[in-house]
């Protein structure tokens, strides 16, 4: 039985391939860098690669694949985005439709795949730095919600921007902006801090992906943009069809989290 | 008689869609940002957007105007990018068919423009920290030179890294790193310090566009990216159509050099 804490990611996307592994991806081959998936029909390929480039926080670009390929270059060398991620969502116009293991049948030799940051890679910071991350504590998925923020459209992309909270002792609050702002291309510095009203989300115990986390006395709710944003883009844009990583379930790459700091997301002005 | 140096980018503008300067603006409407232009129909602005994200020194992004929009918003909210550029260059199928002062008759719908930073902006911050710029001191327009150095191809597009060179007294050069490296969206830090041969330079004293200037014994030759890389590609990667900047004779904007200290320019790993 492999502890996916210890498993690296070779090890951790051969079980995923195999089928063995289709749970969240959250603690699991930790250290390594892990990455949101879109994958798009070519005719919208340029307003979403626009889209991230005007909407860097919650899309970092990590990796785009050209029309028809499905092995990643810098993320992994060995890796098929077909078959590594452990759930698929499929959306047509604007719907899910169902999810999926792999997506070798419904692949097209138009499709463009888009591999975005994930918060996940300053957690481990974060844990070093004794900032609590309570999804790790408490071995669950990350809570995500969607906000009533719009992010900048492109072309047919528009929708809101979806965001990632994790609760903060008042005291840590400023060790976790500085930390994570070292971050830019897993989602960098939070978006909110302490007032989840403020951004259109209602009830902290009822997220809109993930799962809820305890909130202690006292601490604080910061929020981050989140790599789930393209779904709730797709649901707005209803592109004729949108294959996705299910919510919590990414890519695991071969690139080491500290080859992120400093490095600057896409992004204009 | 307008004085380019005083003269702020609505007047600069005003004059050029009126035809009245056709000269380079490097010294012009010191203080504001200037950017390298890119016009390409709609069937090469994926790969060419691909190529920004993949090759941010050279090819940082400011903004991006959607097919058949002319009008900046970022840049500035009263510009019309067929006109208020001295010249153009238009090129069809890589080669240069003509350099005309505006573009309102070759104008498609399906047009995608992309604007891209310009070095320009840090002269100012290393001009007022004592780093002399030559080519400013001599009045003249930049020195750029094709490199060896290429460029990470995207789809079809493909070709050489365009530079810039400053002669910098040694005592300086660590300066000039350091300031330039504040300027990301402008093409940052230097690509290569000392020595013109190791990036395929022959003679500094013939660059390929813009004009040489005087390097005084001792200086060290230092080189950053620039914003006419796109023009190396166009002529390598051969579109059917592409109507670019003339090298030297940059978009004049209302945005202040300074906010774009510590702005990251697109790119990913």
């Amino acid at each position: 039985m492999v502890k996916p804490g210890q498993a690296g990611p070779k090890e951790m996307r051969s079980l995923i391939r195999r089928g063995k592994w289709d749970r969240p991806t959250a603690g699991v081959a930790m250290g390594y860098v892990q990455a949101n998936l879109v994958i798009l029909p070519g005719e919208y390929a340029f307003d979403f690669l626009l889209f991230c480039q005007r909407n860097p926080k919650p899309c970092p670009l990590l990796e785009v694949l050209e029309g028809g390929r499905y092995r990643t270059r810098l993320l992994s060398s060995a890796a098929d985005i077909r078959t590594d991620i452990p759930k698929y969502n499929l959306y047509r116009k604007g719907k899910l439709e169902r999810t999926v293991k792999e997506i070798r049948d419904f692949w097209q030799d138009d499709f463009v795949t888009f591999l975005l940051g994930c918060s996940f890679s300053f957690e481990e910071a974060l844990i070093k730095a004794r900032v609590p991350v309570r999804h790790v504590e408490e071995n669950r998925n990350v809570p995500m919600y969607i906000t009533r923020i719009a992010c900048r459209p492109a072309g047919k992309m528009r929708g809101p921007m979806v965001v990632t909270m994790r609760p903060i002792p008042p005291d840590k609050v400023e060790r976790a902006v500085r930390i994570t702002s070292r971050y830019p291309a897993v989602h960098g510095s939070p978006i909110h801090i302490g007032d989840p009203s403020k951004i259109g989300i209602k009830d902290l115990s009822r997220p809109d992906f993930g799962d809820p986390v305890t909130i202690r006395k006292g601490e604080v709710p910061v929020f981050w943009a989140c790599g789930v944003t393209p779904q709730a883009v797709i649901l707005k844009s209803k592109p004729d069809l949108c294959i996705t990583h299910s919510p919590g379930h990414l890519f695991i790459s071969d690139l080491p989290n500290e080859e992120l700091v400093d490095r600057p997301a896409a992004g204009g002005l």
